[in-house]
């Protein structure tokens, strides 16, 4: 193989805003495989705001990435040499093999694509691990009621676009936050969320209080900071909201702090974070749901694709203040 | 009857912390009743925190008191005329009569006061809304496991001298955050907590570490501000926090900006706010235990008794500041 492999590192930890000098480029050999294993040539690397916490040296939801180490992420590609017994060449697979154009796998964690009418980037989005985010978070921890209002900030992203439309699916009114006219307007009329607030304009707490007369029953939350201050004082009594990302607060040294938590106490709400991966067990009915959804148009999604693993660090910048719409992705060939 | 009814009343809504002069009090003739109502000669007023929530003219569990109107909350004393069929004179009973030395019921939301060996005033405590709010709060909410570690605030209180308790019943480590030497002292050595925390000392993050070796599983909240803050630093992966009162806010006019709410998502924590009333159907399981553990000696309790009505006012300015030591109650008679 004349091929060589590139890889993304992690250089330095950021001190608060993530820079593209924290990340270092190589080239290397493409890796050989041992028994057991295969190596996989990557199409589309997904880029998630939880790989911002990854960068640090705290405690997170798993452990940080080494300094001069790959940096982790999912990618779809397709198998080239495989000494496993369960793949073969030409399989298409989804693996937590990082930013990187090709890489080796165990087979652990693993998810092979069967369909063909499905594009293979839609295994990293909608019919992947954050439209799963959205699955779990809103029906299993949010428990939607048909008539239910339900937010979702970060509307326009991977997870809360799917969020929205989920909500609609469920009977609910799906009221979206997301950042410009240009985001709200495709959450309305391209998603068919009811309302879309853009938190830009200045007027939160007016906007979404005209966007959910009734008030909130179920809040998706994404951001943090002051967004969710701003939500918690619309929340109805047994209101729910899950907790899946606080995108606002990553690159901040001092954390935003919340005023409006009486409101969880006076109306008995649950607040309940969660992690995708601590739900496997229900991955393959959200899989099975989301995947005839998108077959039957119930499910929309749109993909930010830049070109190049090299432009990969610019794009995660870019995905944490908002650059992106839609699902952020890197293609690599 | 020559007596006269004393009434404490709402004088105006305190603009932050409540004052003496926010209550009027007032004498008056004792009420007559009508067919289905009966008079109760009040022996104890129960003071507690939510009770500040009703002098604000805001959203909060229950419409606020007027302008004029008796202070709202519940007492312990006898029936003295009855045109009730279901209570005659003599009988004992915990009404919500208010802050005043007389009142009329009409039996609703009326416990019957059956046992004579339990003083009718732990039917203001221990065995009675605070009890149970700490054995719904802790047991139905916390889902406590044996071996796991309880932290509870405001642990000297009449709610969290019962959650650290029912905590050890249950086979956990409980951990009390009290104010001051002689509270945690009590607490510990009296109540049989294996650690308490002085958050007056001046080192709370320090010192809550060394007395949760093992991180914190379950936190019942009473307090909020700065101790919530400095908790959810030490909590545990799918750890959980009933939230029952945040008593250091209710005077605030700006209320303490919560910075680690992070760790509710990186531990994937279940916060949930709630109020014992919603959970009726659990009151008579709450209290067959409350009253047997007390019985056998495993609960104990202690009561800050203030003599007349007319110190009310007083007594219940210094619960909110923490100048009580277990129950506090008015003795009327």
């Amino acid at each position: 193989m004349n091929e060589k492999n590139v890889q993304v590192l992690l250089a330095r930890r950021p001190k608060d805003a993530a820079q593209e000098s924290d990340f270092h480029i190589v080239e290397t050999a493409v890796p050989g495989i041992r028994d057991g294993q295969f190596l996989v040539h990557n199409r589309y690397l997904s880029l998630d705001p939880y790989m911002r916490g990854r960068m640090n040296d705290a405690k997170s939801y798993a452990k940080p990435v080494g300094i001069g180490e790959v940096m982790e992420g999912e990618a779809a590609g397709e198998v080239i040499a495989s000494r496993h017994t369960g793949f073969k060449p030409g399989d298409k697979v989804v693996a937590r093999t990082g930013w990187q154009a090709y890489g080796v796998s165990d087979g652990a964690n693993v998810r092979k694509i069967e369909s063909t009418d499905i594009p293979i980037s839609a295994y990293l989005g909608v019919v992947g691990m954050p439209g799963r985010t959205a699955y779990i978070g809103l029906i299993d921890i949010g428990q939607p009621k048909s008539g239910e209002t339900v937010v979702v900030s970060a509307a326009s992203g991977a997870v809360g676009s799917a969020v929205g439309q989920i909500a609609k699916i469920k009977g609910c009114r799906a009221v979206g936050i997301a950042g410009g006219p240009e985001k709200c307007r495709y959450v309305v009329e391209e998603l068919g969320f009811d309302a879309c607030v853009d938190y830009k304009a200045g007027r939160l707490a007016d906007d979404l209080a005209q966007a959910t007369p009734n008030g909130i029953d179920i809040h998706f939350e994404n951001v943090g900071g002051e967004i969710l201050d701003t939500v918690l004082r619309r929340l109805n009594r047994s209101a729910r909201v899950p907790l899946c990302g606080l995108i606002s607060q990553y690159d901040l040294t001092e954390p935003y702090g919340l005023k409006n938590i009486g409101a969880l106490l006076i109306n008995r709400v649950k607040l309940q974070g969660f992690i995708v991966s601590d739900h496997a067990a229900r991955h393959p009915a959200a899989s099975k749901d989301l995947e005839q959804w998108l077959r039957e148009g119930r499910l929309k999604y749109r993909e930010s694709v830049v070109e190049g693993l090299r432009n990969a660090p610019k794009a995660f910048i870019g995905l944490l203040s908002g650059k992106n719409f839609g699902k952020q992705l890197i293609r690599l060939v």
